[in-house]
């Protein structure tokens, strides 16, 4: 008996570009070659709570999401913007501890990055809406308060050859969301808070999602 | 405009549980909770060739793959087997040079363990086929060497452990597919030889997989 175990699937490779001033804040090197994780799709969030697991400090990473439209493998920069087919304002939620305790022991960022609720993201963006998407404006408030305000210029890789060097390794598939780096500003979330975050291009809206945050409720806890 | 970013995705989250053995072998200390990764749904092979990237030095490590059959979180270790659907053979390809560089760099291992084709598969099994999974008998041959030959009897964490952990941290979803780590003998694959990996149970042969390997062709080159 066969069994199709692979399904097309919308997984979203995150490709961290660290801007100089986030590297900076979480005393990474400035990276000469791009690198990347995955999210399972287990942690999109649409609409509901963001939760807080036990013993986790969570720290929001507002970021810009490109979505691909149709597949490819080895894509090169020059042809990546035929791959898109719009974009998503997306949180790239980080159990900061647990992902620095990873990176002390090698370990993998799965955990630190995967929990269920950790990929918030708002509408799709048709691809026509953003003109310029290393010239958007990303900006993330706790409650009344602004966190994050950046603008995607200050990417050290740009969206074609975040393509070409995912592209590279692992075939791109329709409906594959990268997530491309945040801006400086990263920090904590409480149970509690409000988190809004929005999408600017042309000095104009394009996106704004709104997330209340819970403590998360189960069998998971942390403890160092 | 709403657009459906998730579906429901078969993807392999991969349970490092390394048996002592192999632990020692990679010089890792036996952990003392799971841990796992993800691989993405581009990596699967049914069928064709395992490729080599460039600069890769690529080990094999044949593991025992659990399906899991319906969806859940905070899954108890006692009811962890309802949601078990069947098993499958795979092979956890992993871009050694790439891991240890990865670890001692404190980066993800997305990349390492991610390349398309870096994870055969065999044919679905269904659960009454095997009646012990931690008494399965795993062994992996390059051309006519047999390089690895273990029982899952020597897994740290057993299935049901697995389960509730991963579920613990992300909901478990009907397709997912957990590897659950390899017994000793890692090696290198090389452009030229034949992969045949087999599991066995009460002594007879439940899955056996064949793949040849080639030297990847395209943009990517690993140098140091
Ligand atoms: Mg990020
Ligand atoms: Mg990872
Ligand atoms: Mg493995």
């Amino acid at each position: 008996m066969k069994k199709e175990l692979r399904c097309s699937s919308t997984r979203p490779p995150n490709i961290s570009y660290i801007p100089n001033k986030h590297a900076k804040e979480l005393g990474n090197a400035v990276p000469t070659t791009p690198f990347f994780f995955l999210k399972p799709t287990s942690s999109y969030l649409l609409s509901g709570e963001v939760e807080i697991p036990k013993g986790c400090v969570v720290h929001h990473e507002v970021e810009l999401g490109v979505v691909i439209g149709k597949g490819g493998r080895d894509i090169r920069k020059s042809e990546a913007m035929d791959y898109v087919e719009g974009y998503a304002l997306g949180i790239d939620m980080t159990a900061r501890n647990l992902q620095d305790a990873a990176k002390k022991n090698g370990l993998p960022w799965s955990t630190a990055k995967g929990f269920d609720t950790f990929t918030p993201v708002g509408e799709f963006i048709p691809k026509s809406e953003i003109k310029d998407p290393h010239n958007v404006n990303l900006w993330l408030k706790l409650n009344e308060e602004i966190k994050q305000n950046g603008v995607t210029k200050d990417m050290i890789f740009k969206i074609p050859t975040l393509i070409e060097y995912v592209s590279s390794i692992m075939t791109l598939e329709k409906g594959d969301l990268i997530l491309t780096g945040t801006p400086s500003g990263v920090g904590p979330i409480l149970p509690g808070q409000v988190i809004t975050a929005g999408l600017n291009a042309d000095n104009k809206n394009i996106s704004t999602i709104k997330f209340s945050v819970v403590e998360r409720v189960g069998l998971f806890e942390y403890k160092q």
